[in-house]
């Protein structure tokens, strides 16, 4: 008997070694897998913040090159250059995409000055002509203006109230939303709808005020569409702090007038790129993930944040894995997308090239919302994929990287989701974004060097982790 | 039969109502609590952004009183405007604490030159003088140049390496620490210790690397301490520009020599004050909350972010919780420091006063790592106390507050910590710190008016979360 219970426990003992060494064989690679990531996100973020090439390209592009719309010189200058840094960098391939984009310009600095205002006076506004625009040309539109808030209470002064007048909107960003971007959506209608809305009751041209997060003299411009069934009349935008001293003057004066002049005006279309650089991907060469920003930006300032750090991040995306030696399995694209700004014309061409070349598109980042300290991704995916992305948390935590998953993505990587692409947008702080956002003051001083870093190294990681693990 | 399984039936229902009764009765409170926390911390962060003071507050001490040294005119000016500011928010008690503080002097702009560099030629180095440190006065010191990077190759130099000459630490921030604090912990011994470490060995004076994350002209003072058992010798911090640019002409061409002339000295201690609001506890007025920030800056820039905007912000939380009508269980105080900066007389007085007087102090928050955006709090505490804030995540990470409870604190509450205080430190994005810390632009336009409401708002929610709930 007592035999037996020395064999039993023998055998108990074996029994429990065997589960032992059966669960250490299933544990170690998935540990393994564990240690490997973390070592390569922590090599990324070491050449990033050590070696990054990101804060150079980026005072390139700013200081040399400046702003860029789309058709302008300074956008051709931008992909020539673009091209040049990739070639430089050794990619396997480095190739420009055609695509025609909108041209427009803005001609002779705008006027907007209020013509019988005891308590604003004969100064000009601080004004800037609304992208797309039609212009008023050399002689100007002179009328009283009309101020609303949205469009039902335009809708409800009806034509008898705006006919032939100039109509002011004036409805600022919602600051109590903590993210400002929602603040932006709350408030840009104004601006992409506003024209068309206000021609449809008889106006003569709109005032928008500008989106903007503080209260300054700085205008802010960025797109109007007009719509089809509306004549085309003119709109400007003007400084917040403008906006405000104009309201009080109406509500303290009463009928005011106001003389505005614009010169801009659209030209036909021109013929742009989408720059793109690629690494070949050692398993899987016909599956991509994309990595991309958007080259064009407003003819005001530098385009810094808007878009040049997510251009100069991508490339410094596909930089850094060469960089440290990493072979991805798929290949990976950084894509910089033409004409966001007043058309997504690049973006659509870039998804629909893909469409016809029958590549497989498994995901792709956009940087699009400034070089500020990344919070996390936003993401378009299923529930299964989101959580996926909240797995690696573990991983991205670490870096600052804790709000992952909220829905969002990018303009120019939106209409590759219909080919059932995933995609991520870069989510950094948004509390300075909308100071500077389209205006003279979007600047390379505006950005910090390892703010810009940190989000390079954010998004190469996330490439690293989609190509080797999937989503 | 039948009639019996009715019976026991009824019975079994009537016992699940019971259950379903007490689980109501014992979490209607707990959920009712958790939509009480959501509504007030939700309030807090509406009134600091739509309706916030702390900017304007920022704006005057920054740019009506400017930089404010303890001992100097402006801190004088600068403890007058808080008291007069306390008193307009009506807080039921505002008082002066009397410290005395160390008086230090810069005098006249300082001089460090490189006498004999073909590369570096005649221009003046972008320097300033050490806080605490003596001057050399108007014959200067001149001596040749030996660099290191740390107290080790320092001491391996020994006497013969070092005595007559001038010590150049140049030991930069390691970029690869994602938390700039960290790497400012990493370096700032050399300026803290570097001067009566060499002194020890005969050194005439020091240079040291300015502790700074970026790499421009700008130079980075701070305190010194001077050992009991060392000559005190003249400190000066050069850009890190310009410490690259000398450590680089060292290398190319051997012994290089130096002319230091500083004009600092430290002269009698001064009487300065903390200044203290406080807002009467309804139910334990006896046991206090404190948030607080120094109100003492160094004498360049405006001390905008160190810590112009952890007294306003301190300032702001007394006012958000008295303007959205909450009564605090427990007396709450803002408190502005003294002399955090060269001697931290101010938070050892405060402290002292607590024990002296008997006042129970359950927590403190500081504010003094910048009015950037904020991520989160570090405290002191047990485990359980981490634990707690901890599950406040749930009210705070929708504001973005991620990262609770790594270790931390600040200064000036530091010496509350005998008293077994629960220490908080607001922490927010740390990049772009150790841009401006301590240099000439540390300035009001570097702080976004968002951001620094946010933090307020944090500090606010922190408190009141630990008014009602204890920790």
């Amino acid at each position: 008997r007592n035999g037996l219970n020395q064999k039993k426990a023998a055998k108990n003992e074996e029994d429990d070694m065997k589960k032992l060494l059966i669960c250490i064989i299933l544990v170690l690679p998935v540990l393994a897998k564990a240690q490997d990531h973390e070592k390569v996100i922590r090599s990324i973020y070491d050449e990033a913040l050590v070696n990054g090439h990101s804060y150079s390209m980026l005072e390139y592009l700013c200081l040399n090159i400046g702003h860029r719309l789309s058709g302008s010189p300074a956008a051709a200058a931008a992909v020539e250059w673009t091209r040049q840094t990739m070639e430089a960098y050794g990619f396997d391939t480095v190739f420009l995409q055609p695509v025609m984009v909108p041209h427009w310009v803005r001609g002779k600095k705008e006027i907007v000055r209020v013509t019988n205002s005891a308590s604003i006076g004969n100064a000009e506004l601080h004004s800037i002509a609304i992208g797309n625009s039609v212009g008023t040309g050399p002689e100007g539109v002179h009328a009283e203006i009309v101020e609303v808030q949205d469009f039902d209470e335009l809708i409800s002064l009806g034509e008898e109230g705006v006919r032939d007048k100039i109509v002011f909107f004036n409805r600022g960003f919602d600051q109590r939303l903590i993210k400002t971007f929602r603040a932006y959506g709350g408030a840009v209608n104004q601006r992409g709808a506003g024209a068309s809305n206000a021609a449809r009751l008889g106006a003569k041209a709109v005032i928008v005020r500008s989106m903007a997060s503080n209260n300054d003299h700085v205008p802010h411009t960025g797109a109007l569409r007009y719509a089809d069934d509306a004549p085309k009349i003119p709109a400007v935008a003007i400084s917040t702090a403008d906006a405000d001293a104009l309201s009080a003057a109406l509500k303290k004066e009463g009928a005011l007038s106001v003389y505005i002049e614009t010169h801009c005006e659209m030209l036909p279309d021109v013929l742009s790129y989408n720059v793109i650089g690629e690494i070949r991907g050692m398993d899987n060469p016909d599956e991509y993930l994309v990595v991309g920003g958007h080259l064009d930006s407003w003819d005001v300032g530098h385009g810094a944040h808007d878009d040049g750090a997510g251009c100069v991040q991508s490339i410094e995306a596909l930089r850094i894995l060469k960089e440290i030696g990493y072979k991805p399995r798929h290949s990976i694209r950084a894509v910089m997308f033409m004409n966001e700004e007043n058309g997504l014309r690049g973006g659509r061409k870039y998804a629909e090239m893909a469409g016809t070349n029958n590549e497989t598109h498994i995901a792709a980042i956009e940087s699009d919302a400034g070089g500020f300290s990344p919070r996390g991704f936003r993401m378009s995916g299923s529930d299964k994929q989101v959580k996926k992305l909240q797995s690696w948390g573990v991983y991205l935590n670490p870096f600052g990287l804790y709000e992952l998953g909220a829905p969002g993505g990018g303009a120019d990587i939106g209409p590759l989701r219909e080919m059932g692409t995933v995609l991520f947008g870069l989510s950094p702080d948004s509390q300075r974004y909308f100071d500077y956002h389209h205006t003279a003051e979007d600047t390379f001083d505006k950005v910090n060097r390892r703010e810009l870093e940190l989000g390079a190294a954010a998004m190469t990681s996330l490439l690293y982790l989609l190509d080797s693990e999937g989503i």
